[in-house]
């Protein structure tokens, strides 16, 4: 893989010019992209600013966030060449950091369930996951060292676990979704993919305009780790299950304070509201698409979007009260621990392309809005990751011990 | 003013179709918009739905708001001859209910401080306020019997005020903002234009789904009304202090029981982060507008934005946590009273169009959050109008201590 931060020390060091820096990646993509299909345009010839903190960084944006420079389809027939006005915010501040948006990334359509024709660069007989398909997979083949993605119920984290590269889902509203197309705005969030814990660290500090969140020399002293199960969200697969033991086990040997974590039954409740406030916003964001191209819906999101027409906004209006007090009882639990270490996905990436796989082990922590980082546990066969959870705006002590776990675990 | 409720009475009854109610708008259009110029665009020949619940009513929406049948130029230039791929959710709202969106309405540049060259209905010699000026002087001059505007400081209440209609800014996100221009993501909030309180009642009743909002047969029994003067956002006008206790006192007369009420200090600390909040997500919002085409934003906006460069994150994170403090001590206000009771505005509109107002005494119920009703009060000269004010969430109260001002204003 790319890594952002050893691209920028080169860089930095006058080893490599911004230039070479993004042919790097364009080399990896016409070597790996006729097989993986994790863009939908690109440029061939992209303008490379010389100076700025990210100058050199080639980055991958999921074809749901708007670019004045390249089409913006949305995964879907309804937006077919479509172009927007502006850029999305978040390309603006990758443009004004020196980055590179070399391409859009493919989306499941409208980055709702269905999937694309992505395959994982893993394994071309399994999902990549979704719904941001083509940017986990554009960082896991090495192809850039930089993608955004977004996640709705687990669309970012889930991708980053079964491709194995890492990835955060900031604190809700940490970096700015204006120009996204909005599934459900209490729940849309604009995520990072990079090839280690450094990368999305460094990316997410400068996005953010927040130098704090990046790592500190120094690692956490003695962080306090719950592991968390999720048993609400039903039962997982042994070999993820193996994968966060392991994790928990470098931790521990990192010098973690690692415990079992049974959350509030406050909390656990939440977790059953959020396809409720997805699917009842949904409706409304999508009313436009529904109402005017219902054929050129997806089969899976049309399902979703013809239920949704019955829900009763007193049913939302209560799952949105659980959910504010799932916040609030989250609250304490971060009291007692400074991390919750549990599982990304049920396992690895199912087979076929038929499933992007399922959210359920990512529903609950979009939903808090809390911070949710995807760390790759090393082992044989498809990839396998863990996912390190803070409290809401703690987005560097998640990636702190998301390190720690990292280092533990290669060493 | 052409009343919603009335129109609505009349189409029920047989007494009118929806195509004649949507004529009368476009009759009223005819003979007053060449001297107010409230719309910028609209359809000379709509097409009117014969059913739905708001058949026949024709809608104002301001232009910051998505329509894919019309332009939607912002204000701007950087927008000139705009048109979205699809409607924003609130007018596929408005559609699937049966309305007519009949023209977009003007709004001040970007949704910010610049002036448009629409005139008050009540004399043309002064501002109808903004943002939304358009949209309040299209209701005010009884060209359009509803309208929609956006609000992040004070763009809904203060035109409102000046212009002499009733309108509400509802709860933060109970109506959707997908497809809307965002200025502030944590503020912008849609709102509604009407001749009177019952008018925006039903409106919105039908608009959030929610039959609870609209006005029951019953007026509260006894509510109690906090009045607050805002002296933390400076002094008002005598004559708008004159018009809140004239308020006042028909509340008492109509049963209420009227107090004196003084914000803890955590909710009146909140004013000053509003802009705070404000300017820093604008900068973000408006990136691309000001990377690409700084020298078409208008002068004031661009200060703003100017200004802004220099805000920092920790300055803004600060902000927001003042600002929880501020609304969890708001809620502590509403189990003493039902509702609050204070100034739309400064004063009179201003004379010349030179500037739009100042939102100082709306920019705090913005930030909590909160629904507000503008509530015009009767009297000579220009108009002038209270506010009124209720916990969040609950906008059929502050709609039924309005409706109940009303008429005891009338009686």
């Amino acid at each position: 893989m790319l890594s952002l931060v050893d691209l920028r020390t080169r860089i930095a060091s006058g080893a490599l010019t911004p230039s070479d820096a993004v042919r790097l990646a364009q080399d990896a993509i016409a070597a790996r992209e006729p097989e993986i299909g994790a863009f939908v345009c690109r440029h061939d010839t992209p303008v490379v600013p010389d100076h700025g903190p990210l100058a050199g960084i080639a980055v991958g944006v999921k074809d749901v966030i708007d670019t004045a420079d390249l089409p913006t389809q949305m995964g879907s027939d309804i937006y077919a060449g479509w172009r927007p006005r502006g850029d999305a915010a978040i390309v603006s501040r990758l443009r004004a950091l020196g980055a590179v948006p070399l391409g859009k990334t493919t989306t499941s359509p409208l980055a709702g369930p269905d999937p694309t024709g992505t395959v994982n660069p893993h394994d071309p007989n399994h999902t990549p996951g979704g719904s941001s398909a083509g940017s986990a997979a554009a960082v896991a083949a090495g192809m850039v060292p930089l993608a955004l993605g977004t996640q709705t119920a687990g669309s970012v984290i889930r991708p980053a676990a079964f491709c194995g590269v890492a990835a955060i889902k900031p604190s809700f509203r940490l970096l700015p979704t204006v120009g996204m197309k909005t599934y459900s705005w209490a729940l849309d969030t604009l995520g990072l993919f990079g090839a280690g814990i450094r990368d999305i660290a460094h990316a997410l500090a400068l996005l953010a305009d927040r130098p704090s969140i990046d790592l500190q020399s120094d690692a956490p002293a003695a962080p306090r780790i719950g592991i968390c199960l999720q048993d609400f969200a039903g039962a997982a697969d042994p070999d993820a299950l193996s994968a966060l033991q392991r994790a928990g086990l470098a931790a521990e040997a990192a010098g973690a304070i690692v415990t079992d974590l049974v959350l509030p039954h406050a909390v656990a409740a939440a977790w059953g509201c959020q396809p409720v406030i997805q699917e009842f916003e949904a409706r409304q964001s999508f009313a436009w698409d529904y109402a005017n191209h219902p054929d050129a819906l997806p089969p899976a999101l049309k399902a979703r979007l013809d239920a949704a027409q019955d829900f009763r906004a007193c049913d939302y209006d209560d799952a949105r009260r659980t959910a504010h007090r799932g916040r609030r009882a989250l609250k304490d639990v971060f009291s007692e621990v400074d991390a919750i270490l549990t599982l990304s996905a049920p396992g690895r990436a199912p087979a076929g392309l038929s499933s992007t796989g399922d959210p359920r082990f990512n529903r609950l922590w979009t939903l808090m809005g809390v911070p949710c980082v995807n760390l790759p546990v090393p082992g044989d066969g498809l990839p396998l990751g863990v996912q390190i959870i803070a409290r809401f705006g703690d987005d560097g002590r998640a990636l702190a011990v998301a390190r720690m776990i990292e280092q533990g675990l290669a060493g």
